[in-house]
């Protein structure tokens, strides 16, 4: 999506060789308008998807599947959460998921009234690194005894292996902007 | 607002005297499409608010704002983080948090990049019960030297004073549906 990889390019800060700083607009500070796009253009992609419901995880995740699941015509969205809140009084699938950056295990979790058997899930999120998250995520899916229909990345941080990952568990991967290298500040794009 | 209310009494749930669950279309599965029309009220509201930017707290006040900002003409929308991510290299603002449902201090932060002495703030969240969370949330755009020109919520308990502690302060505050109190399972509105 070359509006996003221009984006990425004139706001994002490459730091060191493996992390992408896009917190200006993406995943801290949030343009608006360039997330209705990626909505726009994960809608375009996963047009013939069948997808019934999008999933994501919170929190940096939810303006793109916001944004997705209203320009696939307002399908129900649900966002993973990362704690138990005490409305969460029916039961839920969990799953681990480790975090590489910051070393540490959560657990990630969906209530079973909104994940269900005849659901078809597309996931949304804004990184695709190694795709830890995701796998979680598929767990839920696959605990609910639903499908995974695809799944959509913002950005991805193509050397950590996170698609090829995803790809060889049967699942399609398509991430908007795929960054291949981060040398000496520069972001170099697949 | 009517929709919202029609909507809590159809598909909210009351547990014991204190719990609102409304978890199906608010703050863990998502209707978007309610979701816009909430953002369209708060965009009626505050217009006169003269508004730059629309702060929230991750993780379930996202869609709310992202929604909002949108209805005041693609506003940049900021959440605040509740860990620290290995991206947030620029220096942030700290708030502490306390949370009476969960009995645990979290700290709510923003890069110091995404708030600015020139901004007007308008702080949008899911809920307002007790005003800890708003509270954190002002002493951000107060450390920021910006103002804060108005406070949203999406549903308001009101027996637990968070509003009257807002105004009190002289914020602005705005709630679209107020539950004054939960009978028996039964929402009663304000």
């Amino acid at each position: 999506m070359k509006l996003l990889e221009d984006r990425i390019l004139k706001d994002g800060v490459g730091i060191g060789t493996e992390i992408v700083k896009v917190d200006s607009f993406l995943n801290h500070q949030v343009d608006v308008e360039l997330t209705d796009k990626i909505g726009e253009e994960f809608a375009r992609i996963f047009a013939e998807s069948g997808a019934t419901k999008v999933l994501t995880v919170e929190a940096s995740g939810i303006p793109a599947a916001v944004a997705t699941a209203r320009a696939m015509g307002n399908l129900p969205m649900v966002f993973a959460k990362k704690a138990a809140p005490n409305t969460m009084v029916d039961g839920s699938y969990t799953a681990p998921v480790k975090s590489f950056t910051k070393g540490t295990l959560s657990t990630v979790r969906v209530s079973k009234s909104y994940l269900k058997a005849e659901d078809k899930v597309l996931i949304i999120d804004d990184f695709l690194a190694t795709g830890e998250a995701a796998i979680g995520l598929l767990d839920l899916v696959r605990q609910a005894g639903a499908k995974c229909v695809g799944y959509g990345a913002v950005v991805e941080k193509a050397w950590q292996g996170g698609a090829k990952r995803l790809e060889e568990l049967g699942y399609r991967v398509e991430s908007l902007a795929v960054i291949s290298s981060i040398v000496d500040g520069n972001i170099n794009f697949k």
